[in-house]
């Protein structure tokens, strides 16, 4: 029988956890979390380090925080929703404080973008996780540049790591300044550990496979950094990345089929999305006799990350690998939903605007 | 006919001036300074970068600023008094504003002291500056880890600078933020050009010879950043260093008879001066006839770097030639002048230790 939530792509994923240590999430583990969100229970979320210490704080009702962030170097796109939804989800059903970093330190090192052009994408970016739904009362929204903690943390951080170590995690950078804000990064996971902010506890970091280098560094220099401060280890999970909707294997803002920004044209949108890659068969005789395949298809990528209700993925996969659903009306249907939320979405990020620009200015 | 300024270990420093761009301090350039200091009268400072832009701003009464600081990792001793004289003499003589920078971040870095405790030594090094005559009016002291504005401008340099040019100048460091307090000095000697300190300014550094390196860094990013900040280059002095009083060529802490501390019993500074290697000839006889060789001489070193007035040194130089001065005779004088200057200056420092503390405080 075939699984409707194990989706395309995951063979690679499961080399991460062969090979680097990184903890499979189980069907056990899954089970154990009260209210898992559409991310753990579909899979997406594949790994895991030390997020046991985050679980255990959650079923025994201890405070604990959640931490992510956005270079604001664009608007946000398909892709950035996966991490701020999760921000959303751990203080919505847990409690958790949530600690939101505006990068801009690396903004400036990889991009240039001064910190006065980054504090405006910043405002446009934090509307977004507002309308998502995070609530700034239980949140603590910084930029990088102007937490002096932050710095603090990345140069303490860097008088215990040996240069060997940043080459072996980042390769030859030419620009100094990329080493210096991978350090940056990791004052941020430990920042809601500082004293400031009551000490130290446990600390979920939900990022994309990619992420894993900065976790493994932050982790060794927070158990190296553990007779100072007390330090609990940072947790993470990992999600797979939600692949290009034109079949290519990544989003890329160099390939603007690949994805779409959440501000975007809805005609544009609808293009995108009617021009995906689908597992359709050659001929409507063929699909309704055989049915699609939607592991390859990137429409049904699209409902398996953004659809909320778990029926409507299901319904989907079983209409499409029974030869009900043909890739034209399956597109449609789709991309309906899709606009129909993003419709509410820019609604209640306009509303959100003025409170991003002061969350920001203070 | 002998130079009695021209004192010894000089050649090395020759060489700085040949071969890596420093341009020499000339007596025509020493000319031109009004009431020159005496390290600029004895040839103490032998070159310089950019000096001319700070003479410009002296010889029309324009707005400079005097930076230095020291990294506290220990008690004021004979070499450090080389610097912070420098600073006094630019503050008292031309108004500069004096800019005194404690590196506490270089100390983690380099010397894994906290920032708890370097707080107590640098209490104790600035109420050593103070009673040198430092005017905390005209004087804006601060700890590196609590001036976010050199943060701020460390990254920012960072993000200009490659990581080969880094290896070039610092060579290969095992601690990782080694490199990174470097960009952290970067940042101090561009401080006095912030718009908070009324932006771009001539801003001399008197440094010993040892740091060229950070001085070019700086220079070299100074100019990149020009486009966004307008800085001024900042300009720097290079001293020769005073060399150990028991023949070493470098005073050092792993060799105590070659310098002393400045609040160290008189009974051991006695003792490491009439231990230090002399000029003198072998037999009494020898020294009549030929006198002694004061270049050599790490006593006459001593009065040369430390005697305020000219004729008290060239008074030593011209007996010992001519035979007059016996080592023995001249050690204890020298000795005498060196404790009773001491004296003052400990009971002065004793009064400063609580102005010291609150400007580090704040």
């Amino acid at each position: 029988m075939l699984d409707p939530w194990a989706a395309g792509g995951v063979e690679d994923y499961d080399r991460l956890v062969r090979e680097f240590g990184i903890e499979p999430v189980t069907a056990e583990l899954v089970k154990r979390i009260p209210r898992a969100g559409k991310y753990f229970r579909r899979g997406i979320i594949f790994g895991h380090r030390g997020f046991d210490v985050v679980l255990d704080a959650i079923l025994e009702g201890r405070e604990f925080a959640v931490l992510s962030g956005i270079k604001p170097s664009g608007s946000f796109h398909l892709g950035s929703l996966t991490t701020a939804e999760q921000i959303v989800y751990y203080q919505r059903e847990y409690g958790a404080v949530a600690f939101y970093c505006i990068a801009d330190i690396e903004a400036f090192c990889d991009n240039r973008i001064s910190f006065e052009d980054s504090f405006e994408i910043a405002v446009d970016n934090l509307a977004d996780v507002l309308a998502l739904g995070l609530d700034p009362r239980r949140a603590y929204v910084y930029r990088q540049s102007e937490e002096k903690r932050v710095m603090d943390l990345a140069f303490e951080a860097g008088a215990y790591v040996t240069t060997a170590t940043m080459k072996a995690i980042y390769g030859e950078q030419t620009v100094f300044g990329l080493y210096m804000s991978a350090l940056v990064q990791v004052g941020d996971i430990l920042l809601p550990e500082h004293e400031d902010f009551g000490g130290p506890k446990p600390v979920i970091v939900p990022v994309g496979a990619d992420q894993d280098p900065h976790i493994r560094l932050t982790r060794d220099l927070a158990r190296r950094l553990q007779p100072r401060h007390g330090f609990v280890l940072p947790s993470a999970t990992f999600h797979r990345l939600i692949r290009g909707l034109d079949g290519s294997e990544k989003m890329s803002k160099r390939n603007p089929m690949s994805y779409f920004e959440l501000g975007e044209d809805l005609d544009s949108i609808r293009l995108k999305i009617m021009n995906a890659l689908t597992g359709g068969r050659p001929t409507v005789k063929e699909q309704r006799e055989f049915g699609g395949e939607p592991r390859k298809c990137r429409v049904y990528e699209l409902a398996f990350f953004r659809f909320n209700d778990d029926r409507d993925v299901e319904d989907i996969y079983q209409k499409c690998v029974g030869g009900e659903l043909i890739c034209g009306d399956c597109k449609a249907a789709v991309f309906e939903k899709i606009a129909s939320w993003l419709k509410k979405h820019n609604e209640k990020k306009k509303k959100m605007m003025e409170t991003a620009r002061k969350l920001l200015e203070k």
